[in-house]
């Protein structure tokens, strides 16, 4: 079954043959994860697509994979002539999921799904659906029926744990905190489900999500115990003696469901509904010695207001991802000027020869996003040896790279002018690098959110009715995740920003079939002082790179926004110069003249 | 009883008798209203200081009054040796009414409030309160034994219809909006409990509160009745029968709670807590008839996005008063230039003549503010004949004034030179300045709140560390209050701007003993375009009237925002010119000339 029309069609026999009208299959695992294991990736395999917060659903006569902002280009591309149609989120006149399967899912119908994959909070939407539509909702392990066939193995890798060097607190100090935070809402223990913050509480990483150093693993916590449910063959005897140390007993990925089942004890079980599958949530709900209280993930919070230990050492990441970074874009220069053929997947390769030179690289953060001219307008577009673009000497390369050293986790967007550019294209890069500024530059009164303070970037673009579908900027984990909540610059969110706090700031133009520009910098939430009205805060750069300046209408800056460039670059050069040799830093020294 | 101390001691006698520890009186009518009618004020009263949004509570030994920032300075210099503590609300470390009845009240004592004039809202948070210490919650009428000498009547103001050519719909259709949305919400009755909602949906007005047009009433509708409480002798035979033609039946102000009691027919009956008085809510739920919904008056949204007929009267009031504020600002210039001795109260005086002299005029919106010097760091400053300031040729005059004309209701700020600056005052202008032009030149996306649009008139400001201790704007009603909501610019508001709805752009710096300037102007929300990234919104100037440039430093504004003033200026010169003589234009003209 090499097709998607042949995989289809293996899936409606299997839906027949179970009496499924309708099967849904979101973009997750067992743990609501953004980027799932392979071994879960079931509407990949079934449409042909690799995305993130998806759905894919398929009937006997259709197939429809919703996708958002970042991704509708690479989506019409991709499901071209499969039989799966793009469904563009969030775009006026685009049916959402519920509304598409309203019209469906008619008296009678069934709507199958798989309960360990599914969250329960999409389970319970859905529940919600079939019963006003009066449709019934079923679990059918039909995926596991179907993919048999090179399906990718639950991974295995060696899982580790992070020293306190680099994390701040031991397992055993965040165990405390997180049960000083269960006390203050009355619970006595919790399910903890999301992946992030298995890795946070214990320092347990692996390797098993391509890019991002978690281990597969459940972590049930009350106030004596604290038990992680994973393969345990993959921890070291190290990695074993610290969790034992730490106070954490270790059991089999599969067992917690029945772990929970045997609790005899009567505890109050603090559950994220945003992060348990609906598999858990029925074994929680079927032991009566479980009172269920659902809320926040206290460790989403803990985990996003970075330490000093961890604050320190990621800013010595950024300057070592930054040097790499330069040398990158010297390499690029003087190979495109020696008129050598170089590929959009040449730059990755380019990337992690700097990169992995560092004694504490981990591991590329994502897939380095690579895109020359118009395939740019493309947001989250992944290069493909044999099907990516050959960079010319015009217009625009766009760079989204990072990496996961021990000392911290890296996500930086440069766009590089590779030859001559409109008056058009250059307008567009100094609107984005306006946007960058306005977040950069940003003083405000402490109890601002993320909705508040994305306005500041989007101003200038809205101002020419230009927009981005996609936020602002996004959190960033420590060793860990490249996307982390739940601050982000997003319209509406409501999450107040405070000191420690990690974000990205990557306002970003895309035009389809012509270009694409992002400016991305890190930067960290800091206090900027204090006067009779109040505490304020502002953000302070993690990322010092250089930001392309010969494609910058400099007349369209306002003086202040010149004065920040300026003052950028000057630290650039301070900061990275320690880390260059002469040549590199009299390169860098073009590179941060002053305008 | 003339001094407040004598009042109090006669309120803690009263208080003593009843066994009452605590009386609690907030700033309130019976229907929540922001401004109450002066038999109302008891917390005025009992202080001796006028403000709104307050909470005045007495206990046998204290008496403190909760102030929001608009009255710190003048209620501090108000309240000193009264025996009255000045509570400044938000400030870090002065509690809040809460955490100050908290510690007072403790098992066993007793809290009195008075439940006519008590929102149920604020009753309930206190009954929690007192449960949670205790304590018990009384409906006490103790204002009404001890105010009682020389205590302000109801009001009794002749009570009108708006006519339709200035509403835009008549109340018969009113009603039928009003039933429709009910209708949605599966309720067949509302209570109207707010003044605003009253006048709006009735088309009724009145001038029971000092500048606010509105007739103290309460209106009853379900899909068949429309009830309307009031004074009934107060009505013209031409407003009666405009009521009886719309269906709209009458009964006394005080029969409503009957009216309730009596009630057989079962209904579900809406009411907004947020303006429901303590007294009715026990009305409705002694009667087993009613099912009662609690939701948001759904009459405030209604109202605050105003109809094409409300929007094109309101731009003519706008420039009725633009030129008042010519015809003011060169009659100010001339009396001052030849020498002559103005005081404060003088600037209402010059103000009420011009603006009185329109046919259409009905009342000052509000008390004029007009502030020289260090007075105008009083956000709510309101001089008083005998104890108001001279106007020196130095500093800044601040005149914050406007009326409500059959046309529409008008609230202006400008700030004027008298004399000498420094480069600090300058500065401080010149920052207002912008932060004003940030509001009024924003474009963004449909779908942006109040709360997310305040960010970019504050960041001139934050950016400073400087700060205003009030929203940027709030909404002003048609022919009606001053303040509207629901929408407003003040951080965290979340109700989404939609095009007809009308706000202030009121940014301001206020250095206590030094100096207040403030810049405002209504506007209006608008389509600003739709290109593919959807549909853009931006706010239109209402108000047109010069800005005095003559205190800007030209230097620290942008391009885009002397752009904005000069494109300002030449449309207040091409609108204003028509209602001007030729003298007066030649004054506009030099007023408006380009920078």
């Amino acid at each position: 079954m090499k097709t998607v029309p042949e995989r289809l069609t293996a899936l409606r026999a299997a839906m027949a043959q179970a009496g499924c009208d309708a099967y849904i299959m979101p973009s997750s695992d067992p743990h609501s994860s953004e980027y799932a294991p392979q071994h879960y990736t079931a509407w990949e395999y079934f449409s042909g697509f690799s995305c993130e917060n998806a759905n894919l659903i398929v009937t006997a006569e259709e197939a429809a994979l919703w996708v958002d902002g970042r991704f509708f280009g690479a989506a019409d591309a991709a499901l071209a002539g499969t039989g799966v149609a793009s469904m563009h989120m969030g775009v006026k006149g685009v049916p959402t999921v519920s509304q598409w399967l309203s019209e469906r899912m008619t008296s009678g119908k069934v709507l199958g799904y798989c309960a360990e994959t599914m969250p329960v909070k999409q389970m319970r939407e859905l529940a919600k659906l079939c019963q006003m539509q009066g449709a019934k909702l079923e679990d059918l392990p039909l995926v596991d029926k179907v993919w048999t066939e090179n399906r990718p193995a639950l991974p295995a890798t060696p899982a580790w744990i992070l020293d306190t060097a680099y994390a701040g607190k031991s397992a055993s100090q965040k165990l405390e905190i997180l049960r000083g935070k269960l006390s203050e809402q009355n619970c006595t223990a919790m399910l903890v489900t999301k992946l992030d913050s298995v890795a946070w509480l214990l320092n347990l990483r692996a390797a098993d999500v391509e890019s991002t150093p978690y281990a597969l693993a459940f972590c049930y916590v009350d106030m004596e115990h604290a038990v992680v449910f994973m393969d345990t063959s993959r921890l070291s005897a190290e990695a074993s003696q610290k969790l034992a140390e730490a106070g954490v007993e270790t059991a089999e990925y599969m067992g917690m469901a029945d772990y929970l089942a045997a609790g005899k004890k009567s505890q109050n079980v603090l559950v994220d509904p945003a992060s348990l599958n609906a598999s858990l949530n029925n074994a929680l709900c079927e032991n009566s010695a479980y009172t269920v209280t659902e809320g926040i993930d206290p460790i989403a919070m803990l985990k996003a207001v970075k330490n000093e230990t961890e604050l320190s050492c990621t800013r010595k990441a950024h300057l070592v991802d930054g040097a790499a970074m330069v040398r990158f874009q010297m390499e690029l220069e003087a190979r495109l000027a020696a008129g050598e053929t170089l590929r959009e997947t040449d730059i990755d390769t380019i990337l992690h020869k700097y990169r992995s030179s560092n004694e504490k690289f981990i591991t590329e953060s994502f897939s380095t996003i690579a895109a020359w001219g118009s395939n740019a307008a493309m947001m989250h577009y992944a290069p493909k040896v044999g099907a990516d673009a050959q960079l010319k000497c015009q217009g625009y390369l766009l760079v989204d790279s990072g990496a996961t050293y021990y000392d911290g986790t890296t996500d930086i967007t440069r766009t590089y002018r590779l030859g001559s550019l409109t008056e058009e294209e250059k307008l567009a890069y100094t609107r984005v690098l306006r946007c960058h500024i306005d977040i950069a530059m940003a003083v405000w009164h402490e109890g601002a959110t993320g909705g508040e303070l994305d306005m500041l970037a989007r101003r200038p673009m809205w101002r020419h009715m230009l927009d981005y579908r996609c936020g602002t900027g996004h959190g960033v984990s420590h060793v860990g995740a490249v996307h982390e909540g739940p601050q982000s610059l997003r319209p509406h969110n409501n999450v107040v920003f405070v000191p420690g706090m990690v974000i990205t700031d990557e306002p970003g133009i895309y035009e389809e079939g012509h270009m694409g520009i992002r400016i991305e910098n890190e930067l960290v939430c800091v206090e900027a002082g204090e006067s009779e009205y109040g505490k304020f805060l502002r953000f302070e750069p993690l990322t010092y790179v250089p930001i392309d300046l010969s494609c910058v209408l400099t007349e369209e800056l306002t003086r202040e926004e010149r004065a920040w460039i300026n003052d950028y670059h000057a630290q650039v050069l301070e900061k990275l110069s320690p880390l260059l040799n002469e040549k590199e830093i009299q390169w860098l020294r073009t590179k941060c003249a002053a305008i």
